[in-house]
């Protein structure tokens, strides 16, 4: 087995042209005092679907190949977003799994990205047997709100690098870009899943997903119901895993959103019957619609799970 | 707001790269003697679909992704384009639209592309408030006749450049280049649409397409018919706009095909019946088949207009 | 008519991207004692999707552009790949075409890519009219097992490069690198079948085609049956060429799998009846199953052959 690539090394070109092009993307450039760099991808700018795109490349350590394309399964919404990543493990949980929290205050926000395998703080990271070491460290943070000076300063601290060395993306979850790139988490969410059913992460050989891209919704909870429905009810995902045939079954079987006890409904009205509790909702709904697992030492596939296009099409189309 | 970006800035890469690989693409480059650079796409030399994806990229004013994708959508035709852009306003109305009339005797073309911007004598442009400055300047010409030197000299003169800083791309109507930059205008007929029936472009914030690639038509007439029928009947697009929720819906109800009194037949028969003049025809009829007009501001969408699949047959398979 | 592209030229880049890449893409590099670069593509090691969706563009010649996207066509299998080239005839035949056979005592490969350019002694090339010089040559061979070093010089020898100017790929056919290179032929397939019934070369203008990507099979019998049966059973292209219409509407009829006396049966079961003789099955199964070919000179399109689900399905999911 090779050594595994830097999630940081691999974002750098990305996340300096991402800057670069700041004007053309419609994203604001913000210098801090203390030299961090704050991307705002849909705050107080427009940003769009290409930059939602971009960052989800970021988002996956440099390692994924992100696509917007045709989807004739929910022929009125046109689009998905397409997920392959060369090395899905580091790609979706070394990097791109929002597993950083933090918080300073009244300010709160998940942090995802390659900064979060230079810190490796997670316990997940142990599992991994990953830690990224990089000269600069991007953190994407699903909020519109500005992080504190102090919580910028901290994350710099945690990664070890000099507060010029950092950078921070800022995706809203109702704007354009925040969509793409929630959205782009497709097969995220069903790596998570599997990591969380206890399938040996390092049996899991490549993957791929896709899912439709939803409207943004107007507000931070309407935004929240789309994509996490896009993913629930629409996304479709492929994985490759080494092991025994049954235990690609099991996996296979386990992990589809259809698994969950809150299945079926728009996530919109499972969060407001969990008032609001994201906790509180069953973990087991985070997850793809459709999934097939391919068992490599016998060839054999396994498919789980069904989409829900009226369950898509309601919640896409709901004000 | 940012400031806008410069279309000539952004394409000038991707014109260098266009003529670096002409002899891969199959195109014709002649230097005239006073120093202008003209890319025949397809009258004396073959170009293709490649060379057409570059041309549209470069319509788009280096602020578009183009790609050629699988279409279930007609599958005996198989391949649509697909148009992303940052920045669709700039992109589609700022470059792509063709709206600069060049003629001199006997010749006639419209030209599309960057060079609009420097030149930015269109009214359109007021409305934009968009002037582009840029050191090179290249045109786009839907025409299979190389343009007399007086008029290369005029076009350098109105874009304020050097004539050894301008390029013009001839694209044949009906080369195989030609029919692809045609059919990736769907999302631009769109725009150009929604600005005659005084959608106010600044509320347009982003948007997305795709359309069926034709087979080439032997002719003119036969090209035009079928680019034409293509987006007309087989275009569909997403545009997410600004402002009160029932704009987005009478934007919706007003921009497909299907609002104009000439839908129904292909393209070239309606040509046909007005004795071809292009410009007797209904010009509601330019756009997209399908709409779908996303408001953000309450998150809503509305779709409208639909495919004609029994027309996009007859037109493509027509001799 | 332009001169022809040099595909080790274009190459060039590519494999040093590949190489240099080769951690992120899980490949094993080795340096052999007289410096040629042997990439280990997914035999001691994983490769994986993204490693063979860039094989394929350097099989290619670097003239083809390819892609992994969504197929509605076989929903269970979700993904295909797409490829579209500049120069189809040149790309497919002059490069990609495995035509080399290469052995040394019981080592057995086909080497295909653009080192097969270089060499040009096929009886193919002078009907091409086509012999590359490059100072780099590369070239991808189907197996599992390391060529010996006598079989490394023999090969540089016969391209007139020195063998730290030589790379070869290894692909074998039951990893997923493999898989995708394989059906990454589909437009090949095709070039070649209109080749072996005599439609002229010089008249095929452009094509581009798409077929499912097989989960790989756990052995080299059930990787090459899903390979096949992808293309043959579940491949779509489209041809544009010069000529007469009739030859056209003839070569549509000519060229889809269906055309063979063997058609109908998973490729594995063929293979089987011939007693596992590859050279005995009928040359005509070797075919997309879907072709649409345009007769530029009159814009008329021929479709002949059909897809054939159930064979998909059979083959991709037997154990």
């Amino acid at each position: 087995m090779n050594a595994k690539p830097s999630v940081g090394a691999l974002t750098a070109p990305l996340v300096e042209a991402l800057v670069r092009d700041a004007t053309t993307l419609r994203l604001a450039i913000e210098k801090t005092a203390t030299g961090a760099t704050i991307v705002d991808a849909g705050a107080s700018v427009r940003g769009g679907l290409e930059a939602g795109r971009r960052i989800t490349e970021i988002c996956l350590g440099g390692l994924g190949q992100v696509s917007l394309v045709p989807d004739s399964r929910f022929p009125r919404w046109g689009m998905a977003i397409q997920v392959t990543t060369a090395d899905p493990v580091i790609a979706c949980l070394g990097s791109q799994y929002a597993g950083w929290n933090l918080s300073e205050g009244e300010f709160f926000a998940l942090g995802s990205g390659p900064a979060r395998a230079i810190w490796a703080k997670e316990e997940l990271f142990g599992e991994l047997g990953y830690k990224d070491e990089a000269e600069t460290a991007t953190l994407v943070l699903e909020t519109d709100k500005r992080p504190p000076d102090g919580l910028i300063s901290y994350i710099a601290k945690e990664c070890g690098v000099a507060e010029d060395k950092l950078t921070l993306i800022l995706t809203p979850t109702q704007s354009l870009a925040g969509a793409v790139q929630i959205v782009g988490r497709v097969l995220e969410v069903a790596l998570h899943k599997a990591h969380s059913i206890h399938f040996p992460l390092d049996r899991i050989v490549d993957g791929s997903g896709f899912a439709p891209v939803p409207p943004p919704g107007a507000d931070f909870l309407s935004g929240m119901g789309r994509t996490n429905d896009a993913v629930l009810y629409g996304g479709q995902i492929a994985l490759y895993v080494e092991g025994p045939e049954d235990e690609a079954e099991q996996l296979a079987n386990g992990l589809p959103s259809s698994t969950s006890r809150d299945y079926g409904r728009p996530f919109g009205e499972v969060f407001k019957a969990y008032n609001f509790d994201f906790y509180a909702c069953d973990a087991a709904l985070f997850s793809p619609a459709v999934v097939t697992v391919t068992a490599l030492s016998t060839g054999k596939s396994f498919t789980a799970g069904k989409l829900a296009h009226e369950i898509v099409e309601k919640s896409f189309s709901g004000a």
